[in-house]
């Protein structure tokens, strides 16, 4: 069984949360107080990582905003892995793939270059670009199926010759495909009812849920449909919405206890709508 | 028109050749010679350049390759692409694309930060997340289409209701989004009847056609069913069975000389095709 996993479900379990903060760092829009520093997004990151650890089952690095810099930026994202406490999923949100011995540098850059739990990745090019991934049984592998945007009607909600959505054949596809529980999705939380059916149909597979928040989708219906029958195997990301509350802020400590009241805004739902379901006791 | 687009174009027709040099740099393959420098992978992409700048039309970094190291990997990659001539097209073989504001970094790292000419990425999440990189109406887009390994059956090649397999809404769609031609398309060399069909759809895509070589597709069907009816608008790439010749070097001479046989060796064969087309005419 994915270590990854056991480790997640164990966080989600003991602390009633299935919050995942997305650490979409843009330099141009941190706060005021970060900006003027000499490493505003470490610092900026440090701070949301202090003002969320009680709440987070996972943090989710967005590298494309790290790579955006460079290796300067890149860099920023080494620091900040070092900053996570251990008992947190550390989500490579990468939306990597490629033939067979690509694949295999991707998943060596994610999984053992930089000590990442768990990676999103694209299905686009079939088993071979994933299996790499897969072979890493300790890990967490999602992969994209059904999104929040709009441009998930372009292909993924195409329905194939047998009448099933693209999105449900790469559902049922990785489900066969994940080795020793390591298989995820991710699948937006704003198609709320589809994230339920997709539940059923796939009861054991990993859920990376995002959407709320900025994107709209609503955070109870997102946990009620979610969550698998053991009230764990998902994680609900939320960024922008999080990270960059509005306002202005006089100090770190300032922006930190904004951060830390929205967090907690968010674990307080979350906590109400498991114990309500009955799941996810300890 | 896009830059990008005249200048490949440009560049075929002077030299009669479609041959992109795929940088898949390994530090555990790099020949002997290089591996006991203090830095092989940048010595070894220099002397592969070297060796194959007369007969390139393109050169292909696969990010994966340099990301597997971290941050040193991809200062290589960046010490790397400040020695290719400035005629050649530099891709970024990085099969990204994420949700819009996400895609919006991914461009910038490699239109903005890094100085590529192309990128290819991945279709799965639709308009919205290509339509950041397309903005790039200089550059050139390479959409993965249908590629050469044998995944490609998962997904790729499944029928939607109207009959049509993925691989070709993919490819209309492209031919639609695209702006001032720099839309691009990767099509495997393994398929070669069909890349010929994939032509005839998109007349005036560029085509990235991987998979001759290692993977086992033909030189000359390649060159004669992706080429658009000028002769251009088609690079073929060749990663290791051009940058990784059998037997052993005494020097790097020796390993240059190699390199150049075999690239002097595929770009006849290029010549030889576009000649007999009629196409390609400077």
């Amino acid at each position: 069984m994915s270590a990854v996993r056991e480790k997640a479900n164990r966080r989600i379990s003991a602390i009633q949360s299935l919050l995942c903060v997305g650490l979409d760092s843009d330099p141009q829009k941190v706060p005021d107080v970060f900006s003027c520093l000499p490493d505003p997004v470490p610092a900026f990151n440090r701070s949301v990582i202090r003002a969320t650890k009680g709440s987070a089952v996972a943090y989710k690095i967005n590298t494309a905003f790290y790579e955006a810099r460079g290796l300067p930026g890149l860099g920023d994202m080494e620091r900040t892995l070092g900053e996570i406490p251990g008992e947190c999923m550390v989500i490579a949100d990468a939306k990597r793939a490629d033939i067979g011995n690509t694949s295999r540098m991707y998943a060596r850059a994610f999984f053992e270059h930089w000590p990442f739990d768990a990676v999103t990745v694209a299905p686009y090019m079939g088993f071979d670009s994933l299996e790499p991934f897969f072979a890493y049984t300790e890990k967490l592998v999602f992969v994209l199926c059904l999104t929040s945007n709009g441009g998930s009607r372009d292909f993924e909600e195409q329905r194939l010759l047998d009448g099933r959505p693209l999105y449900e054949a790469v559902l049922e596809k990785v489900d066969a495909w994940q080795r020793e529980g390591n298989g995820g999705v991710v699948i937006g939380a704003t198609k709320s009812t589809l994230l339920g059916e997709l539940r059923r149909k796939a009861p054991t597979l990993f859920f990376l849920v995002p959407g709320v928040g900025a994107q709209g989708g609503s955070l109870e219906d997102a946990v009620r449909a979610g969550v698998d029958a053991q009230g764990g195997g998902a994680v609900i990301n939320v960024s922008r919405s999080l990270i960059y509350p509005s306002g202005s802020f006089s100090s770190i400590e300032d922006y930190e206890a904004a951060v830390a009241a929205e967090s907690k805004k968010i674990h307080d739902t979350m906590k109400l709508v498991l114990q309500g379901i009955g799941a996810g006791g300890a």
